[in-house]
């Protein structure tokens, strides 16, 4: 039989995969397992999204431009003006979600050998990116202690090499929740401009943002309006994941001519996707500010239920929908596995994402875990709960080695 | 300014793109321009599909399985069943449209450098993906005097190097519309088996057969279950081109495992097309005789108006719904510039895909344009009449150099 190629092999399969048949046994044995582990929001998408997919008046499912649809280009340009950032339609291609924009960015700016820099822990994803594109990442470790804020820049400078083309951040961040500084964009600007790099940043947290803080856009950073690619997305800001709607924004018009053949060559992005993602753009800010208050509680009920539990440290971000937790353990891979296997506190248990997934140091973040506060506070005040008292339980060492024979 | 990669500069423009201001320039001429150059069908949706997509009763539209809705998966194998082809639902993971598909079995299955045949013409954006994986496209002609049946298998055979890991057809074909036949594939069958090699087959237009020919897949070629890859997608069966639902379909599970890995990364195909798709498979029997009928009578009407052209070669291909015709003229790639910048008659004229797009060898096909009978039968009629017209008064020589300075 013919193998598979060694671009594949070195794909990495989701961080939480592994996972997947232990929750699925824990169920299957009737524990209720609580999900903190995806950032699936159980926000209801706005009703007139809903209501615009229901009168929809198609009569043939047609492909859009592949840029999308102008006139939803033109809506775009509308909102982001509305956000503070100011650009035309046609420095705006539609994707299939974020993750097609950040491919064809990556596929067009960058070749086989060359490197990019990535504050990690990054969203696990970036890897797989990178890797069809043949792109190196090169990290640079944010630190719990400080909130995971960006790491002083002369370690990205450090970093810098002859094959250094380009710089990822994701603001506000998964899977820290860390939004980052105006001072902080500031130093990348500098850094990307000395050493004329690419600078890409995911913004698909952009409205989420907590405690009064603002966010600011690459696309609004002085001198770098050849550098700035803003990958955006409606899966988040709008609970419509399913949609597959997102963007590349940039105002480097070869960047943007380039993109467009990778673009062209897959057609289009979905034509229902954007027609709801068309109709989000008129949705009420009342929707938003509901939203964003449940996020924050939900954040903090989280946070200060972590807080209590012995030697569990977690910083309170100011942004997106998760947060880093560090346990009192030495391998939240074996204790995420452990807590679906062997655990249980009134018939339930929790689904975490093992950090490692979002380091690419392999040792990095290994008692680290990712929580995402998608749902309801009471459910997340429980889940706490039953971590602290699986906490008080586990012991690393003859657990793992007694019940878990081969990992 | 950072440069773009040396990989995007190699990827194709879409054929079409250079034509595009023409067209509109025609149009705003006060030109009536029948497009004949793109695939898009103007076949309705069928009513069940858009009824479902009105009544729908998502409160929040979510990811879905990166695979693909399970139902959805379930429902496609008994479709399969009915065309002849077991398997399992796990042996699908849909895509977000043939396009995806097979970017992820060229990346899953080919390194860079790694070679794939394919006869030529083939469909423009197999180019893309290759150049896309890194992948170098070896091309086999096909002869629009054999009606572009498969080429002899000794051409498939002297172009086989220590780098060949596959061969992609595409049948039926576009831009041919050639079925191949049962013959035909087991020679190639027996290759693939030879040489251990993926065969991948892009089979959108599976329904689209005429005058009584049957489809044959790949997916029942003996022997071939760790070879045969299947593109597939809703695009033209349903006339839902924008849907963006498709999906690759293999037995061989170590590809399954790989493309999934891919799946992972870009999250989930789109949920509302998905939702479109499995309604899709209860569309009626009568909807697809109606579609079929349709278009046997508008490729003869097409084809028969061609046969009246002087010098016009047109096979009459029993499948998909495109025809390459050979013109008398040098170029078609001027000549299809010139069409629409300086002819009219009665005040309308065409656009048409020149043929050389879909070629690798670059003087290959420069007499051929690729027309999609996509329009109704009258329109298609004018069109042909019109291009008569034009080739009456059209003398590639003196014409072009006097009237478009560069080209």
């Amino acid at each position: 039989m013919p193998g598979i190629s060694n671009k594949a092999r070195q794909m990495p399969f989701s961080p939480i995969r592994k996972l997947v048949p232990y929750a699925e046994t824990a169920i299957s044995k009737g524990k209720k397992v609580f999900f903190l582990n995806i950032g699936q929001p159980d926000i209801a998408t706005p009703k007139n999204v809903l209501d615009k997919i229901s009168n929809h008046n198609l009569d043939v499912i047609e492909y859009s431009h592949s840029a999308g649809f102008e006139s939803y280009r033109k809506g775009l340009v509308k909102y982001y003006n509305g956000v503070g950032i100011n650009l035309s339609h046609e420095q705006i291609i539609v994707t299939t979600g974020g993750s097609e924009a950040l491919q064809f960015g990556f596929m067009s700016c960058f070749d086989p050998g060359d490197e990019v820099i990535i504050p990690e822990p990054f969203y696990a994803n970036y890897n797989s990116f990178s890797i069809m594109a043949g792109v190196k990442v090169v990290p640079v470790t944010a630190k719990i202690e400080n909130g995971f804020a960006l790491p002083p820049i002369e370690e990205f400078e450090k970093r810098i090499s002859l094959r250094t083309k380009g710089i990822l951040i994701c603001n506000p961040g998964n899977p820290t929740g860390y939004l980052y500084t105006k001072e902080e964009l500031e130093k990348l600007r500098e850094l990307v401009l000395k050493y004329n790099l690419f600078l890409f940043a995911d913004e698909v947290y952009r409205e989420f943002c907590y405690d009064g803080k603002q966010h600011h856009s690459i696309m609004n950073l002085e001198g770098l309006e050849q550098h700035a690619i803003m990958v955006d997305s409606v899966s988040k800001r709008y609970s419509m994941c399913g949609a597959r709607v997102g963007a590349l924004v940039t105002k480097n018009k070869y960047v943007l001519e380039t993109v467009m053949k990778f673009a062209q060559a897959r057609l289009s992005p979905p034509t229902l996707g954007q027609i709801a993602g068309e109709e989000a753009l008129n949705t009420p800010q009342s929707y938003f500010d509901e939203v964003i208050e449940e996020y924050v509680e939900r954040r903090n009920t989280l946070v200060d239920a972590l807080h209590k539990i012995p030697g569990v440290k977690c910083p309170r971000p100011s942004g997106a929908f998760y947060v880093i937790a560090e346990l009192p353990i030495d391998d939240a891979d074996k204790f995420c596995e452990w807590i679906l296997e062997y655990f249980e506190y009134n018939g339930k248990t929790v689904m975490m994402a093992p950090a490692s997934g979002f380091y690419s140091m392999p040792q990095a973040g290994r008692n680290q875990v990712r929580l995402a506060y998608v749902l309801e506070k009471n459910h997340l005040k429980e889940a706490a709960e039953i971590l602290g008292k699986a906490l008080e339980v586990y012991k690393d060492a003859e657990m793992v080695t007694a019940k878990i024979p081969t990992l």
